[in-house]
């Protein structure tokens, strides 16, 4: 199931943005990514994990300013002009969200899975410690502000870490 | 220098306490801290790092939210009952200031180095991402509203990475 945890994460993912911030995305290309390669610029970015006996799945969805801006003035009573406490609180719970929606994905398939919460992270050129050690696959989504992007990481622990 | 990297940390954070936030701290005891070790419990971190041809260094400060909160409401001009937005910088900022402090202190022994942008993160158990590949040393404070703890870490590259 490995690889095949992107596809939950992707259905949740536009599912969220479309019910939740009336946009409509389309994932790009999936790419791997370097477990030590720097999310570039400045970004915020949301990180959620879910753990079982046998697994650990991460997710973390990066936005620039310019984008989170956009879907928060979307979602939000108020409107937004900078990332705000408020703003950082939904960062975290998009992903939460987003993880939410691939969990009940999972559980269709048979697989149960504990939440943890989420963690927000701000910065420039920041790196993405995802909880797993398995290989990060990463999608870009377009926006008219611009792209943002998902990571997803599924690891199974029974053997290794058991 | 690596081991010796903490001091100049040490005495910058020190320094930084008292000179901005009237608060008077003095550091426990050193211990060695596993690189998959999560931050236990919710808490607010800031991130830097700086780098030049020869060494990457990279300093984490870790509060909950008691303690941040309690620092805040001695630097800022209104009073804060929760983590909000200018919380959240002043976490960065605190960061900056103390690695801007070490880089002053090193620059004196003749080490010359570039700083990153602060980054920010915020959850609950997550792990922090040093750019270094070095042993991160952990050194706990204690003030009345709990204790926060600095983490700082020393690579040299020229070697294996050049």
């Amino acid at each position: 199931m490995d690889v095949q945890f992107i596809n939950p994460v992707l259905k949740a993912l536009t599912e969220v943005l479309s019910t939740m911030a009336r946009l409509e995305v389309k994932p790009g290309k999936v790419i791997k990514k370097e477990r030590d390669e720097a999310v570039s610029g400045k970004n915020v970015t949301g990180l959620m994990s879910m753990a079982n006996d046998e697994a650990i799945a991460s997710i973390a969805l990066t936005f620039t300013d310019p984008v989170i801006l956009e879907i928060a003035n979307k979602m939000l009573p108020e409107p937004k002009h900078s990332v705000d406490g408020m703003v950082i609180d939904l960062v975290g719970e998009l992903a939460n969200m987003v993880m939410g929606g691939a969990k009940r994905n999972l559980e269709e398939e048979g697989y149960a899975f504990n939440l943890s919460l989420p963690t927000v992270i701000m910065g420039s050129d920041y790196l993405v410690a995802h909880k797993t050690n398995a290989p990060i696959l990463v999608v870009p989504f377009k926006t008219r502000q611009g792209n943002f992007f998902v990571e997803a990481s599924y690891e199974r622990i029974g053997k290794t870490r058991g």
